[in-house]
């Protein structure tokens, strides 16, 4: 596989039920299209312990760390402080922010907006949009929680995680999946550039088990599903081919 | 607060997009309604060491964890391995469970299927269900990844989990974040029982922010937003009361 990604989602806001979420809901599909193989979410508090301990966390582990909340000028947004907190840095004041926050703010600034200007010390700033660029620290990039803004700041910075395209097929086998699963661990084991995943559905009126083969090889992918589809002879029911 | 829980899925379909997820978000409403504050949820992938590693993670933490996923017949269901070894113990066979699937699969019954009777060693067999027990591992139950089977079995156990209920008060506000930080600050300063968020839209018509008070204590979320609603006068667009 190639690059992998992390997605840590802040906000109280989640984890109550207040809003559901909707930036993890939408990167997971981002992050697919590009061929970046996600990982690992985690929904967390605004707290700034958690936010100081799992971001550098993730950044260890994964290619491409995506945040999301936790940035605007009241006191529960706390990304910022907990991201400089984790790295062992400290927020600082940037001029070039600091001058678009005055300047969109006009003679209405209030103290609390400036905090808008404030980044982990480090931190680069990287213009899709030409006004509001997007906060990166390392590779974590600081994307705000509300769901519009999210959506805009992820297109304005997109490109620079593409990779290879996964390819995925899909076979529907009737029968049970304990009868599968010996068909299943022979496949997995003759074919390492597929990953097969089975997931039984007791609802639908043709078929009991899905199975998904994905790959970055279509070549691989194509064996695998037609040497599965050879071992379960008439428990397939179809195959949806390599999109 | 009362009791902490989190949320682990287990499960490579949900991070790759094949399915969205259902049962986070189920159980984010179940354990609102029951008084129970949810601290983090984690989605990760069918990787035994993974499960391993953050299962026994968030026992500690949390007064209790739910899982989903991973715990079919197939060679992608490491659930119960995953939690045996992060609990350094290991997989057995239990015979009162390998006797309900002898008895529920008959002469179908395939050898995979006697995985559904492998749980950790010391897990406990909880009974909502007559039939099929819930598998518990100290404070961490183990929850399938079909969603109406995860919804049946959580409602087998979920009495268990009752606190005390939350209550919840909304205020709508106009004007900028940034005005109203402190007074929102002063509201948090003032009333420690009440905990406070802020969520600006800026596609509403009739506002421009969201505060949130909650908190197990009527009478102090009440006072915490009169004393808000004081403090920001005529920017109060309107107060939805505690429910």
């Amino acid at each position: 596989m190639g690059a992998t990604a992390g997605i840590v989602v802040i906000g109280d806001e989640i984890l109550s039920g207040k809003f559901g979420d909707e930036n993890a809901r939408f990167l997971i599909a981002e992050l697919r299209s590009l061929g970046v193989e996600l990982r690992r979410i985690s929904v967390i508090p605004d707290d700034l312990d958690d936010i100081a301990d799992t971001v550098p966390r993730f950044a260890r582990r994964f290619d491409h760390v995506f945040t999301s909340g936790g940035v605007g000028p009241t006191h529960d947004d706390l990304t910022m402080e907990g991201i400089a907190r984790g790295f062992g840095t400290r927020v600082v004041r940037v001029p070039e922010l600091e001058a678009r926050v005055r300047a969109y703010w006009g003679d209405k600034l209030a103290p609390a907006n400036l905090r808008l200007a404030e980044v982990p010390a480090g931190a680069q700033l990287l213009y899709g949009d030409p006004v509001w660029p997007v906060v990166a620290y390392q590779n974590v990039y600081i994307l705000p929680g509300v769901p519009g803004l999210f959506r805009r700041k992820f297109q304005d910075i997109r490109e620079r995680f593409r990779a290879a395209p996964l390819v995925l097929a899909r076979l529907y086998a009737r029968g049970d999946e304990g009868v599968l699963a010996p068909h299943l661990d022979a496949v997995v084991a003759a074919h390492p550039g597929a990953k097969l995943g089975s997931y039984p559905r007791f609802e639908e009126q043709d078929f009991r088990v899905l199975v998904t083969v994905e790959g970055v090889d279509p070549a691989a992918v194509g064996a695998a599903v037609d040497d599965l589809a050879a071992r379960l002879g008439e428990l397939v029911v179809r195959v949806e081919p390599a999109a």
